[in-house]
Parts: structure tokens; C-alpha cells; sequence
């Protein structure tokens, strides 16, 4: 059993994190900090689970990741990329940041997350911990950045299109995600009254460029907020090389994804799709796809659960990969044996 | 005031036709049928408004036909097929058919409809009932189609960049649409507990080809139902001509739809965007843009209540437009001199 | 037309009572105030009326009151406690305040809202705007308090029972509001993940006195929070006389309320009952009872929308009953002649 | 591991207990069958379980039946009536049913369910399985009903308060249950645009006589209906023995329900109460309470998932007592060593 530290354990994906390691066969949950500065300190576990949230002052935390063999940080951008060096000094355990801190390259952060980035040499060695495309780098690595939630969604359906090369065009991504992605901190926006759906951060989202460096192409990424708790649904219309046919897609998608344990595939969506409440409250990506062969145009639906996929349980996906842990992720918060 | 008849008053949109009708000071609300069929006969109307849904025998319905001056169907789509032609014999009234058995060329109605049409000949004389877009032709007919709700959202966000000359390729619209937009009668799809955000009827939705023909451009519609009653939101990524600026786009839509008592901008997506909440129950469209002018791409997204200003509301434009009524519909469901 | 001012219109009953006056066919919006040091001056009224909100600066709204006949408060409570004497000072207009500052006795305001009341003699003036239960008094006084939102759903319900002579012990009130019911500033408990179903101000809410000093008896009053926008269900079980009969109830309701514009009756529970979506975004309340003639007991639903019914709308009403305008609320925010 | 066998394993109730068996230490998943006349078979079971929904053939049930251990029904109360005798003759399997047909005493069928129960004999053998409260019986039987959502929620509540023989009067109940809890049938009040908060089974529930039953004194129950996936919330009104105290009710609870594995306690309802976000998706109840000392009047709240603590995990709990199985439920639908 390894030790395993949440910090930042107060927010809604900490909290998905504390359930997730509790049930996992190979990790003891020793540790939950709040964030730095938060005043989630004291408070209960979520229900169920024995515990409260220590409060985050760093000499406890260092104390804790010395003795960790496993570290998950689920605390602002700009706080992981603070914390990272300084943990790496006291501790060699696997960390596993869930913010955009160790995400992009060092270059991209004044302009996307408003700061110089704190770190650029462990940034460098970072890696992106896209379960299933990225699983040697994760192997390789003890600094892993688990993806966005909307890139996990838009990666999943892009790559094996990507990989095929069979991209002719700029993939045009719109994309409704729940409410919980804003997070739990108080918003004139997020208030109950106020959410319903319309897009937000249009031509200008700072998942956008996380896709693109991790597609390696361009696109057009639209987001929106939705009334909803939890979910992500990507809808993506990309063109793809002539002659390209329905069959030749189904045959890929089958080949990439048919024996992946987090990734279910809805087939044609012409007859089938994906649906946020297939994948809400599961560890489960569903990605359908529908193939105009007449205009060589491509529609890709990808749904997840931002907390879970999108965020926690593709961390833990991360560390069973890293470990090389053979484990699949059951519905709910459970893992069985490959 | 003019003799109103409704008939399929108790679905959805009919209901919505009683409270447009009954707050208008033009028009006076004489008869309520129910589809032929239907087992609504005897039902309240709306509360608030009194009267019933009687039965839509077609003796009574022509009898009453005759001493009409507007008739409006919320009928499905072969039954107005149907019966406008028998309408039409009977009487001189003003016909607006919110079906789509009057929206599209003959030729088109045995692929998306699945019947053969059965009136061509008056098909020939109907006009698109798109309000502010085409008005000469709704002020010089007595037959109008009053448009669908997905075309609605979309060809109001789109005519202005159309009839400019600046498209330049395909839209690419996604589109969501309350629950309410699938009709009232008991599918198993739109169980309350089956319902979440996923798309449908990819590739081969009926509403293309509406969208299509009046736009006068292919291009690519992926319709999407979503967990919540009213509303529908269309955000539409379309290529434009090189050298485009959004101080010329600002200005395109101030210039269409500035003065427009039923089409409120909402400016630069990056500010600000339109919402579902601020058109759900009420008769108005709400447009934004944002142009990527790097890439030549400009994002558009459109709302509006798929009752009302999908169907209701602006079949009585439609009758405004064509009597020369000068009115302004207010919150809910009032009219208000210009 | 009766000038009429608003003051406290950026809030949600604010924006509501800016589209009852306006379509109002007996009073003009003259001003629509902010409440003051709010920062709401400067943004648009609801979408298709037009002006915007004015800084309420209390030399502009004097200066306006003094030219006004009809004043309405949508201010917080201390607020209108204290700007109702300034503004008697300088009008003579009908008040109608929409916060609790003008609901209870004068001693009942430090336990039940936390501050002394600064206006006891125009506290001692005011009438409660019950409309169909208190209408001599709102003919003859100046100042009105319009009932609060739970009050209205459980007192149209109850007062019947409670007049006739039949209550015959301890009314149990459970009753579950929408979100709009906790007002438009940010609170943590009411951002879009944080709200479900779930009571609050067990034994200890502020509506529980306004019901029991207007019903005239004792009550258990228990609210709950739901993940709705709007309405109010109140749901209520009562002790009445024995001997009691369900035809003896059936004429009770259909001799108070048969008649009435606003008040609607849907019988029996065992056959039909009140719902939300019958009431959301109208002026009206649905009322329905059964009798369990076994047991003494009568189980009474009530359901309004809180914004209309449980505020706005019901404000307007007691201006119409004051002035003895002869009008029914339209669905949506109309008024027709009775 | 015990062979397992699930009969109606295609409804709402049905996926969950797949889902709770195969995350189970001790049971083996080892057949699904739809319920008999159902056209679920070949369906496939939940995503992230292999397999799929086997035709319910009678021949094959009893050959299933014939080498399990533990048989879970979640068919039709009827159907569940008439299976329960043959499964008997063909198996000494533990049987939990989680229908109605074994909950009542025989009497009651005929007036509750519509049909004469055609197993008094079975039935007056079965126990009622409300874990917690009727654990030697649960040990001692081979026939065991799982309780309803609504009993289960208002049980777990008012048990304490009955046992230590403080209960003064008539417990008014009112509840409000998700949609899940109608079932998955196509039916028009719970299509999408019909839903929302309103009062059903109004003094005729046949969970009125259940609670009765077991709990040991009759009350008043109304059952609502809000516009939510998961979830019930029972709020409860019930008089007590005069000289009650607050602390005397907080050390009742706690002695009660300290240490249970699946029942939490929120405390006094005056600080934090119960709300349907905390439990929908888990295992547990959450109860709170608030005692009206001058009034003699205890306020209950008591939260459960319907499906879950309210159906399925209950189920399982019941399996676990029988056999002596030390489990506690995880969050999502795992289990830990006691």
C-alpha cells in the first residue's frame, strides 16, 4: 500500500479524490490538506469516509510528502506550480498535479494563466498524463499534469483521427460542461438563478491551447455552461481526407479504444450516442462518431464526467499506469483487477 | 378585431397560441380545436384563459373556417398538409401553419417528412413566414409557414452575414433545444429520467435542408436535446471573407437588427453572450458574435424560447407583418404599440 | 396613467414588477431606482423594455416620488422600514412595500429581523395586501405591506378553513420555495452545486409569525430550498371539526375562490393536484384539498409562483384594488378588463 | 462467493443492484434475466460490467435459481408474488425481494395492490428487511422484503422516537422522491415538461400502510413528486411526550445510529440538516432533528438516494446481516471491512 497525500482535498474534485483512493486496493489515504489559505480546514470527509481536512500549513504538509509515496494536488494553478519544487525537495513520491500548473509550455503561461511560470525546469520534465495516449511518458515520470477536463473530453475523440492521419481541416469543438467545473468558490455566475446555457470564453479559453499543444493542431474550441452538476459533452466537426469511409473509422475507433477500461465507445451516432448521463458519476468516457462521406466531414460526440474523467479518477488512472497497476475502474469509485 | 380559430391548441405551442392571441388587441380568439384525433376535446384551456379545447371534427372546423379572418395550425406535419387545402376552400382567413408541412420544396417532403405532398400547387404560393427577413412576401400572401425553431435561431444569426457576402464556407452549427421542442405525446426518450444532453438526429436532421433553402448555403447541423423545459441555443462557427474586422460585424447587426422589436444583441461574445435564461418565456430572439479575424472565423450564438420565438410568437408576427399591425411584443405574452 | 416609480429594480421581484407596470393599461414607469449603494445603477431593464436602472440617490428619488402616485419598494427590509417616512414626507403616492420592514407588529421586528423598527406609527397604519381577504383595508390605507411568499401560498390556503369556523388545531406547513425566493446576491449556499432539496429555518423562520398574526392562530411552519428557479408548493395538514365533509369543503373553496381573477381551483388532491409548472411565470395560484372525513383531517396544497403571486404580481393587485381598477392578471405579465 | 442471481435487472433499481453485486467481496454476479414479458433482453448491463440482460424465460430462471445462493428480485410487485413460490421449490437461495409483493400483511393486498396475494403462506414467513431494525429476523429468514424508498426514509427517522416510546400523536409525514422512483416505464406524468413539485397518492399511498405496519402507529402521509433524477427527503412533524428535551433527542440519535455503517446523522436541523445532494449517489440515509420544547413538537428530516439506501444497497445490507457478512458501504457502490 502506498501513502498517499490529497492536498487541496476541500474543493469538488478533492473530494472525488478522497473516495477514489479509499477504495483503491493499493493506496492508504493518509493525508487531506486544504489548500493553502482556504478555510476548509476541520472540515468532515465526504460521507462515508473516517476524517477530516487538516489544514494546510506547509510544514505539515512536507512532513506528510516525505513519508508519501504517492502525492495528488488538486489546488490552484498557480499554487501547484508554487508547491511542486517544493515538495520534490522533501519528498520522491509520485505527484500528480490536477491544476493547468505543469500543463503547457513554460511560454504559454503569462498569457493564458496571468503569471511567469515559478518552475520552468520541472515543468520540462513534466508530462501529460492523457491515459492511453501518453502511457510511457507517465511510466517514465515522476511529475505527471492529469488533463483538463475539456481536453480529456476533445483528446479522447481527436487522437486516434490525429494519429491516423486522417485530419484535413481545423476541428471545430463545442463543448458543455456542468456547473461543478467552475469549482466550489462563490460566483456571481455559478449562482443557481443565474446558470443556464450560453457559451463563455469564446476565441479565448485557456483550454485551448492545452488541446492544441497535446493534438498538435490547431482548432476552434467554443465552451459553454450548462445547468447541470456534473458532465462534459465535446461535439466536434472536423474535415478529413478525401475517400476516407465510415467503415475505415468504425475499424479505428474499435482498434484504439475496444479493450480500453475507461473509454466506451456508442458507435455510429447516427444510431446511438453519447450521453452526459450515461458517463455522470463514473469513472467512463463514451465517444460515438458519424462519417459524411459525401462532404469527408466528421462528427465526434465525447462525453465524460469532469470530476471523474476529466479530472480525479483519470489521475488515479495516472498512478495505476504509472505503477503499472493493472486495475480497471468499476462505476461509482471502485477498481477491480484486470 | 379578427376571428382567430387555433387548431391543435393543446399541445405545447397551441397553448402558447392561446395566451399570444388572447393578449392581442387585433385579434379576438373565437375557436380552439384539437388535432383530428386527439384526445384533448373538453381540456382547460391554459390557466387564466377561459374557454376549452373542443373537438376538431372537421364540420365544425370548416364551419368556423368561414367566418374567420386568421387561422393558425399547431397541427403535426402531414395533418396541416392536409388540411389546408380543405381550409382553403372554405375560407379567405389568413393561414399560418407552424408544421413543417409548408417549409420546404415539394420535392424535398417524401425524404424528411415521408409523404408525398399533398397540395403542391398551393406549397407553390407559401411563404416563409421568417420575420424581418422576408416581410413583402408575408405582407402579400395568405398562406405563410412560419419557420422552425432550430432554423429560427439559426437563420437569424446567419441571414445578416449571408446577405452581406461575407460567408465563406460552411457553417458549422450545434444547436440544443429544450425538452419541450419533441411535443407533448409520451416518448420514452423524453422521460424525465432518459433526458440529459447528447445529440440526435446527426447528419440527417429535417431541419437542414429548412435551414439550407432559405439561407441559400449548404451547411453542416447538429441538433442536441438538453435537460431543461424551453429554449434553444445555436452557436455557429462559420468562415468569412479574408480582411473581415468585427467593427464591420458589429455594425452589420446593429444595422439588421438595431431597431428590431423582437431581435435583441447582445455584442462581442468575448463580453458578453447570449443565455437561455434571458429569452426562456419570452418572444425574443438574442444574437452575439465574436470574429476571430486572425483565422477568419466568426462565432456566432443565437437564443431564443423554441415556443415562442420558435413558433408562437412569431406566427403572430407573421400575422402582424402581414396586416400591417404595429405592434412590439412585450415580457411574456403582451403587445405594445410601436 | 398613475406615475409610477420602482425602487430596488435590479433584484429578481424588481425586474418583475418593471414588466407588470409596463404593460399595465392605468400606470406609467417613470423611474426605476436602484436600492441604494447597490451597484446596479446603469444596467439595461429586463430585455424588450427599454430604459435602465437609476442610481438611487435619495434627492432623485424624492424628487420623483413627489411627482409619483404609486411608489413600490423592492428594497431590503431595514431599507424600507426607514425610507418609507422619507418618503411619506415628500408624497402623498400609494406605498406598496415588498419586504417584510411593514409586515408584523412593532414588537415582533427585533427577534424576527434584528433591528428595532424606526417607523412605529406608519408601521400601525399599514395594511397587509392579503388581496381577496383584507380589500377594505387596502382601499383605505396609503401603505400597503405586500405579503410574503410563503405567507400568500399558506394563507389563501388556509384562511377559508380558519374563517368558516373549521380549523380545529395546529396547522403542519411544509412548503418548498424555488431558488429566486433567496434573492439575486451571492451566497454560497445558493451556487448552482450547492443547492438540492433541503429544509431550512426549522422552527425559527421569519414567515412562520407573519402567517400565524394574519391567519390568526399557532402554526408548525417548516420551509424547504428546491433546485427549481421558481414557485413555492405549500403542502398542509390540519386538524378541522369533526363532522366535517368533503362537500362541505368543495363549497367552502369554490364560495371564496370560484370567482376570483387570480386564485384557481383545482379540486380534489385524490384526482388532481397543484403543481409548479401550473403557476411558474404566472399571476396565479392553484389551490387543491382532500378531506380524510375518517380522521378529521384536511390535507391542503397551494402553489404560486413566488416572484408573482408571492410578490410582484400580488403588489400590482392591491394597486388595482386600491384604485378600484377592475382587472384580471393575463398569463405572462398582461392585464385584461374583467 | 455466492452465486447471485438478479431477476428484473433492466429498470432503474436493477442496474443498481448489478452494479452493487459485482463490486461485492462476497457475491458472484452470476445471472441478470429481464423481468418476464420485458424486451430488455439482450441489453447490456450497465457500463463497465460485462454481459448482458438474459431473456426471462421461466425454465432458465429455475435452473439459475437451482445453483445460486442469493436470488434478487426487482420485478412487478404481482410478478414478485408469483415467483417467490416457485424460486422456492427449485432453490434454498436467500430471496430478497425488493418489490412490494411480501411487505404487507395478506389482508391488505386486495385493497393496496389491486390482487389477492397467491402466497400467504411465503408471505407470512417473510421479513421485512429494514436493516438496523430487524436484524435477527433478517438472520433467520430465507425470504426477505426489502423495504420501500418512502418506508426506508421515514422508518429510519421515526424509529428511535417509537422504540424509546416518546411518539404522543399522529406523525405527519410529507416526502418528496425523485422521478426515478416511478419506475422506467413510459408514462405522460413523468415525461420531462410534465414534471415538477406537486402531491400525488394524497391520502391513498400504499406506503401509508407499510410505514404503519411497521413502524407500529398510524400517521398521515403525502407523498410529492419533485423534478429530480435521485433522492427522497422525508420531513416529519410528529407530536411528543411532554418534558422531551433537545439533549435527551440528540442522545437518542446518537445511540441509535452513532456507529451504523450506512445511517449518518446532520444533528440539530436549527444548524445543518439533510438535503438530497449529500446522499444521492450513495449508500446512506441522512437524518436530523429539532425538538420544540414548548410545544412538545419534534421536526424530523430524513434524506436517502431511493435506488439506492431506498432499494438496492439496502438489498445488499440485507444479505450482509443475513449472512453475517462485516461490510460497510463505500460512497458509489463499494464495500469495506468493517
Amino acid at each position: 500500500m502506498l501513502n498517499t497525500l490529497i492536498i487541496g482535498g476541500a474543493g469538488y474534485t478533492g473530494q472525488e479524490l478522497c473516495k477514489l483512493v479509499t477504495t483503491h486496493p493499493q493506496l492508504k489515504l493518509t493525508h487531506v490538506f486544504a489548500s493553502a489559505g482556504s478555510k476548509n480546514a476541520g472540515e468532515p470527509l465526504p460521507l462515508g469516509i473516517t476524517g477530516q481536512i487538516q489544514d494546510g500549513h506547509p510544514d505539515a504538509i512536507m512532513a506528510a510528502a516525505h513519508d508519501a509515496q504517492v502525492i495528488l494536488l488538486a489546488t490552484p494553478h498557480e499554487a501547484s506550480a508554487a508547491l511542486v519544487p517544493q515538495l520534490r525537495e522533501h519528498s520522491d513520491a509520485l505527484i500528480v498535479d490536477l491544476s493547468g500548473g505543469f500543463r503547457l509550455e513554460a511560454g504559454a503561461y503569462p498569457q493564458w494563466y496571468g503569471f511567469e511560470h515559478p518552475a520552468k525546469e520541472l515543468l520540462a520534465k513534466a508530462v501529460y498524463g492523457l491515459v492511453g495516449w501518453n502511457d510511457k511518458a507517465i511510466k517514465g515520470s515522476k511529475l505527471i499534469a492529469a488533463p483538463g477536463c475539456y481536453p480529456t473530453a476533445t483528446l479522447l475523440a481527436l487522437k486516434p483521427v490525429m494519429e491516423a492521419g486522417l485530419l484535413a481541416g481545423l476541428p471545430i469543438v463545442n463543448a458543455v460542461s456542468g456547473v461543478s467545473g467552475a469549482g466550489k468558490s462563490n460566483k456571481p455566475h455559478t449562482q443557481f438563478c443565474e446558470v443556464s446555457l450560453a457559451p463563455y470564453g469564446v476565441l479565448g479559453h485557456r483550454h485551448q491551447p492545452e488541446i492544441a499543444q497535446h493534438l498538435g493542431h490547431d482548432l476552434v474550441f467554443t465552451p459553454h455552461l450548462g445547468a447541470f452538476d456534473r458532465g462534459i459533452l465535446a461535439t466536434i466537426t472536423v474535415p478529413v481526407k478525401a475517400g476516407t469511409t465510415q467503415a475505415q473509422v468504425d475499424a479505428l475507433y474499435q482498434q484504439c479504444y475496444g479493450q480500453h477500461p475507461s473509454v466506451h465507445l456508442s458507435g455510429d451516432l447516427r444510431r446511438q450516442a453519447p450521453a452526459i448521463k450515461n458517463v455522470a458519476n463514473t469513472p467512463y468516457a463514451q465517444i460515438g462518431w458519424a462519417l459524411d462521406e459525401a462532404r469527408n466531414l466528421l462528427v465526434l460526440a465525447s462525453a465524460i464526467d469532469n470530476l471523474l474523467k476529466g479530472a480525479a479518477s483519470q489521475a488515479i488512472e495516472c498512478i495505476n499506469t504509472h505503477f503499472d497497476f493493472k486495475l480497471r475502474p468499476l462505476p461509482g469509485y471502485g477498481w477491480e483487477a484486470l
